[in-house]
């Protein structure tokens, strides 16, 4: 059995759109990144690629290249479902947290829930998505950015 | 086998007790919220959350029902614990870390190690409180917030 | 079995090394600390106190004592692991990310992961060490301070 955390944070801005775990999200503004900017997906990845000690998503897919400008997150996190399974292990529950302070979440928690099924293959009871704000404080707090944690158990295979 | 992870953030203000895990820290600011603002089981609440994939404390528990208004969070995670149970799982272990800049919360890690483990039913040493400062850094650092991160272990009943 | 979590953040100033798993990392400016300020190693040792619930690092190594003064926090990181194997129990794997804007970490993975390995004497493919950005935002974006999160999955020895 394994563990992994994995953390993320994309700068809000205009003219691009918010996608969590695929899902696109209705929002004036969104992930300012090289690559979709689904910081969801990204910490999600970071958890799995920590919990099998195998670097990071910046190893595997470095923003410098240009292979992976606006490439699908989901891609990636296939690929790195892939790396997870060839190390022996399967995940057994993951949860996700994402901090921003708008639009509310809530609303879109099951078809984030869906996507992610889609990909990891694994019972709905096992996958978590939950929203919060951050009060106000800081970057995320006033709107300039969006944060995500997530957490998995792998399970051998 | 679950696991699980949990994020919160309180402004601090004036006027507010300052209550963690239910007990009374003595402070001349206190968390800002609808409910006690019990930062500490709020972050414990969507770990165990999570871990069973139910949603948020948001979810449960919305801020805008004046039936939570000044709610003791023991009460919200005792009918958490419920919710646990009934998806077949008991709590193996829980770390807590939260992170204010003052005052010292060391002296009060066995009373609310004590009182987390009134409602959790679990031995004392599956029961952690951990204590950080932000080093002066953004919010919780200028003593305007106060953050908790829980991460909770479920093993099947 | 049992998890744990650490957090640790430490100002980034001038005329300090920056520390790293006991692996110093060119750089213009270092951890501001009482200790030799290893930022990963903090967070990592207060995981595994987490996951016995024996107290943070602030309990056991007090900054306002004199002899934890420049003191190695691998000495510390040992120690703690003492503390874990008293406790019946060795770590699984380890998850570790340090957020910082700059240098790149990416070069150092190996190295850093490498001393890892000497203190905790686990597997290599069970130890792992992410890097992140905070993408120009709050204190570590704006390069005044470095972060770390390090989750840890003990087995019952």
């Amino acid at each position: 059995m394994r563990i992994g955390m994995g953390y993320d944070i994309h700068r809000l801005v205009e003219h691009r759109p918010l996608i969590l775990a695929g899902v696109t999200i209705p929002s004036e503004r969104g992930e300012d990144a090289h690559s979709d900017g689904d910081v969801l997906l990204h910490a999600l990845i970071d958890a799995l690629l920590g919990a099998i000690a195998q670097g990071d998503i910046g190893t595997h897919y470095p923003p410098s290249d240009p292979k992976w400008k606006n490439v699908s997150s989901r891609k990636l996190l296939r690929e790195t479902l892939e790396r997870v399974t060839a190390a022996g292990f399967k995940p057994g529950n993951i949860d996700c947290t994402v901090i921003l302070e708008k639009p509310k979440l809530g609303p879109f928690r099951e078809s984030i829930r869906a996507s992610l099924q889609e990909d990891l293959q694994i019972p709905l009871d096992c996958i978590s998505f939950k929203a919060k704000t951050k009060e106000k404080q800081d970057a995320t707090g006033k709107d300039l950015a969006i944060e995500a944690l997530a957490t998995v158990l792998l399970l051998p295979l």
